[in-house]
C-alpha cells in the first residue's frame, strides 16, 4: 500500500510545492486574490503530473488559507475507465482533498476539427467549468508540466497558424491555473517515487495514434539528440517571449480597433444597415502587424466571426494595394472600400441591387 | 556540355523567373528604386540554388533595364575550391553575368562563437560587402529558398533566443535581397535541369557534422512524417507573422526609447557623468514586451551593448519588482534606481566613493 503522508522533503517535492505555492490563488501574482477559506479545485487524472500537482497543493493550500478538492473527468474512452477514476478519487481523498468529484463525460467522435484529442479536451475543460460553478470553487489547477508546453508549441509550429498557435498554454488563464509549466514531467515521476505514490499510466499516452505521442516519443528526442540538449527549454522560452509580444500588439491593437471602429449610420434616405467601418488614411500608417490586428478585432466584435489570415490579408489588400477591387465575400462579413472607408456588413443579399447582382470574390 | 541558351519555359523556370521578377529592383517593392542601367550581382555557388538564380537574374535583370553581374566566394576550406569557384565564374560569364568576380577568403576557425558555419558566413558577407564597393552594385542577390528559411527557423527554435532567432531570413535587408525565399529547392534543381544547367553538388552539403545538414536531412524528414507534410512552408508562414509583429514592436518601442532616454547631466557640484537615464514612471506602464525593447534600445544606442534577455528582466526587476535592489553591474553597462529614475552608467570605479565601493551583482 501507499503511505502518502509525511514524505521526506526531497528536492523534487520541494520544487514542485513551490511551483503551486507561487501560483495559488492569494500567495500568487496579484489579481488572483480570493475570500480565506476559499476553494481550489485540483484536474486530477492520477497521472504523475496531476497526482504530484494534488499532492503539492493538498501540502500547500491549508498553509495559504484556501480549501483544496479535486475533479476527476472519466472520459468513457477506455474500457474500465470509470475503475480508473474511481482509484483516482480514492488517493484523492488519501490526500486530504475535499470535495473529491469524479465526472464522467460523453466524447463527441469526429465533430471536432481538431480529432479525437480536441473532442476530449473539449468535454474535458467542459467539466472543468461545470464542477468550478457546483463547488463555487475560484480556481482549477492542471498538472501541465514544462514538457507539455514543449509539445504544444512544436505542434503549433506544425500548424503553421502563426504567433497565435506558438503561445503555448497561460500559467493563468481566466480561473485555469497551471503551476507546472517550469517542471519538467521527469520532476514529478520523481516527486512520486519520493512520496510513496503510485501514478497510474495512461495507455493512451503509449498510443503513437496520437500526433502528441509523436511529439513526446519521437519528435523531441530527435531534436534533442540532433540540436543539442535543452530544445524542449529552448520551445518554452521562445513561447514565453512570444507571448508576451503577441499580447502587447494585441492590447495596442484593440484599443486602437474600438477607437477607430465607427458603427455605420443611416445615411440619406438609405435605411441604416448593421455594421461598421474603418477609415482608410487612419488604417494605412500603422504597421501590418497592428492593422491586421485592428480588422480582426473589429471584425470579431462586431460579427463574431474570426478572419483567417488569408481573409485579413484581403481585407488590407483594399488599403495597401486599391485598384478598384469588388466587394469581397468573407466568411460571415463583407467588406467593401468606398469613398476611402473600409465598410464591413453581414454577408447576404446586397441591399438596393438587382438579383443579377455579380458577387465579388476573395482575392486569395 | 551544356547547353544554357534558350530553356524551354517549364513551371519550375518560370516560378524561379517570376519570383526574381519581382524583388529585382526597380520592378520590386517601393524604396529598391535604382537608376536605369544600374548593376546588381548575384551571389554564386554553382550549386542549385544561387545557379537557377544566376540564370533567372541573367534573363530579368536586362528586362528590368539592369545589368547583372555575379560574386563567387572561394572559401578555400577544401580542396580544389579554387577549381570549383572557377567552374562557377565559367558558367556565370556563359549565362551573360557581367562582371564576374571570384574573391578567395580567409575562413578565421574558431573566433567566431557560432562555430566554423558562422565563420565561413561572417567571411562570405564580408567579401559580398567589398564587391558591392568594388562594382557599384546597388544590391546583392542571393539564392536562399524556402527549405533554408524552415532550417534557419528550427535552429532558431532550438537557440531558444526568443522571437529574433525565430524570425528568419529577411527577403529585403540593406542591399541583400533573396528573392528564391517562396521557392523549394527541388524547385531549383528541375530548374538546372530544365536548363541544362549542371549544378556543383558541395560535399558540405551532406557532411552531418554540420547542424544545418542534420536538421536537412533528420530534423525535418523527421517532422514531416510524424506531423504531417508541409511542415518547412508552416514554418515559413510562422517566421513571417513572427517577423511582422517584432518589426511593429521595434519601431514602436524605438520611437519610445527615443524620446523617454535622457542624458545625464551635471547635477549639484558634481561633473556630469556619461550616460542616460529612463523615468520609472514611463517605463512601468507598457506591456512587458515593450518595456524589454526601450530599455535595450536605450543601452545599445547609448553604449552599443545588446543586453541579453536575462539582463534586460534583471534591470525591469528594478521596475516591477522593486525593493531596494544594489547597481547591477551587467557586461558593459551599470544601471542603479535613483529617485524613480533608471540611471545607466558606464562600468568601472563608481565615482566618488572609496577604494572598498560594494559592487552590486547581477541578480540572475
Amino acid at each position: 500500500m501507499e503511505s502518502p503522508r509525511r514524505p521526506r522533503l526531497t528536492p523534487a517535492i520541494a520544487d514542485v510545492r513551490r511551483h503551486v505555492r507561487a501560483l495559488l490563488p492569494g500567495t500568487g501574482p496579484p489579481g488572483q486574490s480570493v475570500p480565506p477559506g476559499g476553494l481550489v479545485l485540483v484536474g486530477l487524472s492520477g497521472g504523475a503530473d496531476s497526482l504530484a500537482l494534488a499532492a503539492a497543493t493538498a501540502f500547500e493550500a491549508p498553509r495559504a488559507g484556501l480549501r483544496a478538492g479535486a475533479v476527476i473527468v472519466d472520459h468513457a474512452l477506455q474500457s474500465g475507465s470509470a475503475q480508473v477514476a474511481a482509484e483516482a478519487a480514492r488517493k484523492a481523498a488519501e490526500l486530504g482533498l475535499d470535495p473529491v468529484l469524479v465526472v464522467r463525460v460523453t466524447v463527441e467522435h469526429g465533430t471536432d476539427a481538431g480529432g479525437p484529442e480536441a473532442s476530449a479536451r473539449t468535454a474535458r475543460y467542459a467539466a472543468f467549468d461545470r464542477a468550478l460553478h457546483d463547488t463555487g470553487a475560484s480556481h482549477i489547477l492542471l498538472g501541465h508540466t514544462l514538457d507539455d508546453q514543449a509539445e504544444t508549441v512544436l505542434l503549433g509550429l506544425a500548424r503553421g497558424s502563426g504567433p497565435a498557435s506558438l503561445q503555448g498554454m497561460k500559467p493563468v488563464g481566466g480561473p485555469i491555473l497551471r503551476p507546472l509549466l517550469g517542471i519538467r514531467r521527469a520532476q514529478t515521476r520523481q516527486f512520486c517515487v519520493d512520496a510513496g505514490l503510485r501514478p497510474w499510466q495512461d495507455p493512451h499516452n503509449e498510443d503513437p495514434g496520437f500526433k502528441r505521442v509523436r511529439v513526446r516519443q519521437t519528435v523531441l528526442p530527435v531534436l534533442e539528440r540532433e540540436l543539442g540538449p535543452g530544445v524542449a527549454d529552448a520551445l518554452v522560452r521562445t513561447a514565453m517571449q512570444l507571448r508576451e509580444d503577441s499580447s502587447a500588439l494585441d492590447d495596442l491593437a484593440r484599443g486602437l480597433s474600438d477607437h477607430l471602429s465607427e458603427q455605420l449610420s443611416a445615411q440619406h434616405d438609405e435605411p441604416a444597415v448593421p455594421g461598421i467601418r474603418l477609415e482608410v488614411r487612419e488604417l494605412a500608417p500603422n504597421p501590418a502587424a497592428v492593422r491586421q490586428r485592428i480588422v480582426r478585432f473589429a471584425v470579431e466584435r462586431e460579427f463574431g466571426v474570426s478572419l483567417e489570415r488569408v481573409h485579413t490579408l484581403a481585407v488590407l489588400g483594399l488599403v495597401t494595394d486599391w485598384h478598384g477591387q469588388k466587394p469581397l465575400d468573407l466568411p460571415g462579413v463583407r467588406v467593401v472600400r468606398q469613398d476611402g472607408w473600409l465598410i464591413f456588413t453581414a454577408p447576404g443579399p446586397a441591399p438596393s441591387k438587382g438579383p443579377s447582382r455579380s458577387h465579388g470574390t476573395p482575392r486569395h
